[in-house]
């Protein structure tokens, strides 16, 4: 049965010079040596990174190994770069996505694009992303949680959600340098395992309570990490909105109804979470997501699936159907 | 069958004066005014509150509606006051402690107490909390989730969860002043539906990377709010362990069997939500919490126990057997 991956991955293989104006920006180099290669980011060390995330052929080999037909394939979330002046913000971006569409060129059965807009400016965002989905491959683009700690519920980014409705795009959401570091006992990873989490249920929380999905209801979002943290956190948010005049006021819908608008990846390592999600937002709400090619990613994204007690016809949404209805891929199987 | 309330609340009905050297410490007051009772917080208002915070009579009425049998009664954890100097925090603390104790002693077989200790001087909190033990009705304290931002698995704790161990004290984690403020869109309520969650999720968190848990293996922890969003950070921290030496050399023992080693209280709202904690916790990890008698406080604590499908032995344990263990009572029903 035909399985669609819709959060993998993409680093290009290297990086165009910095030409732009600013004196110490935080724009990435590669740095090869051998087989190695680091990712650096205003010339401090990010990440070791695998050729699988720029490497076609490679990708197509380990996705046999993993059943996967398909790769929806975004960029690495430290590349959306919110943080650089837009004019940079747009080299950078540009460079990214021609490589991305190179990428499903290669191998156009294989693999779609998620590319990137400049959040930090949101009326450049919605001109580079209406232009983006006239290229071959892209379905729509990843963003970042928040834009330089502004979270993406925010009404400054309505603009974009709006056009992303009218243009039909797919939203992917992944979180990004997340809140809480202060409160973490340990080593950096943590940031990954602890922050992601939360970072994604207060984001997914703003695009309710700050209006998003109210307003744009054919908008089609999807979270990474099964929305992380933000099934635990959504029983309370029923409990306190219908007890919450101010809450009520700010979202006139229900939490719940809400939060089953939105599609969610399947990338939390357990069988019991992943049913949990399944009652929670819906069997129509989760598809498939590994974090592919980087070092924490699911190696068996179908076993977890086959293993769940649903129907066939349940497994196909999950394994394609809810994926290609995000996607709006409208191809026969 | 006999039923054990771990989390409720009690603020006293009014506070002494403020005798010490601050010029603008935060310190509470009551305001009173015909029924209407604010309390202020550093001459600001903080919040309305009940008198079922700390009319006995009144607590005991709501209790028979609730068939709750017997409440563990702890500080509304705005009182925990870390932000005072240790003097004050002495004596703000040593006055709510007292109050405490006159609950209990008002009707001692309904009320049993967990008080406060000035954490921002842990020597000081270790004297206070075995002082604390030897009078009637305590069976520990509340703590935070972290102090004045020093979450609270960070080392220089240890000495006082090394005591709590010793002394066979209860500790009750509670949330306060969250993280992510800054992430949230929409009314202030949003820092106890989202923060809260979350806050607790990087508690928790802490207290297993810090190594508190490994270290302190008799210690009885028990987290409120159902442990927050832990248990949807819980596999993806189990995952990510598994993968990262630094993550490992922090923590010997795996993040899922550490995190059965603490208790969490039932306070999720959502029957299939608390189904979940059930198998991520284990069926002798959960106990009642209500938040009573605040306005988000869980009405129908016994339904979402008495609606599970779980045998008469397990429904004892949510009731009170992992209650009592959590509490060390030895009484025999």
């Amino acid at each position: 049965m035909r399985a669609i991956d819709v959060h993998t991955h993409f680093v290009p293989a290297d990086f165009p010079r910095y030409l732009g104006k600013a004196t110490s920006p935080r724009w990435p180099t590669m740095v090869c040596s051998g087989a190695s290669h680091i990712m650096e980011i205003g010339g401090e060390k990010f990440r070791a990174i695998q050729p699988a995330s720029w490497d076609g052929a490679l990708r197509v080999t380990q996705m046999a190994g993993q059943r996967i037909e398909q790769q929806v394939v975004s960029p690495m979330p430290e590349l959306l770069s919110y943080w650089l002046d837009v004019d940079d913000a747009l080299s950078l971006g540009g460079y990214i996505n021609d490589k991305l569409q190179e990428l499903h060129e290669s191998a156009p059965n294989k693999f779609l694009c998620l590319g990137t807009v400049p959040l930090q400016d949101p009326k450049e965002a919605v001109r580079v992303l209406q232009a983006l989905l006239k290229r071959p491959g892209f379905r729509g683009v990843e963003i970042g949680t928040h834009v330089n700690g502004v979270p993406i519920g925010d009404p400054r980014f309505n603009e974009f959600f709006a056009a992303a409705q009218e243009f039909n795009a797919s939203i992917f959401v992944h979180a990004l340098h997340p809140i809480g570091g202060e409160r973490l006992v340990g080593p950096a990873v943590l940031q990954a395992a602890v922050g992601y989490p939360c970072e994604m249920a207060f984001a997914i929380s703003s695009l309710l309570t700050g209006g998003v999905i109210a307003q744009y209801p054919n908008l089609r979002i999807c979270c990474s990490h099964g929305g992380g943290a933000f099934a635990s956190v959504l029983p309370r948010l029923e409990w306190i909105w219908s007890k919450s005049e101010p809450l009520q006021k700010a979202m006139n819908a229900s939490p719940r109804a809400a939060a089953r608008s939105i599609y969610y990846d399947d990338l939390v390592y357990d069988g019991a979470t992943l049913r949990h999600l399944l009652g929670v937002f819906g069997e129509d709400r989760i598809v498939i997501g590994t974090d592919y090619p980087f070092i924490i990613h699911d190696p068996n994204p179908l076993g977890s699936i086959e293993a769940l007690d649903v129907s066939d016809h349940v497994k196909a949404a999950l394994l394609h159907g809810n994926a290609k209805r995000f996607l709006d891929i409208k191809d026969p199987n």
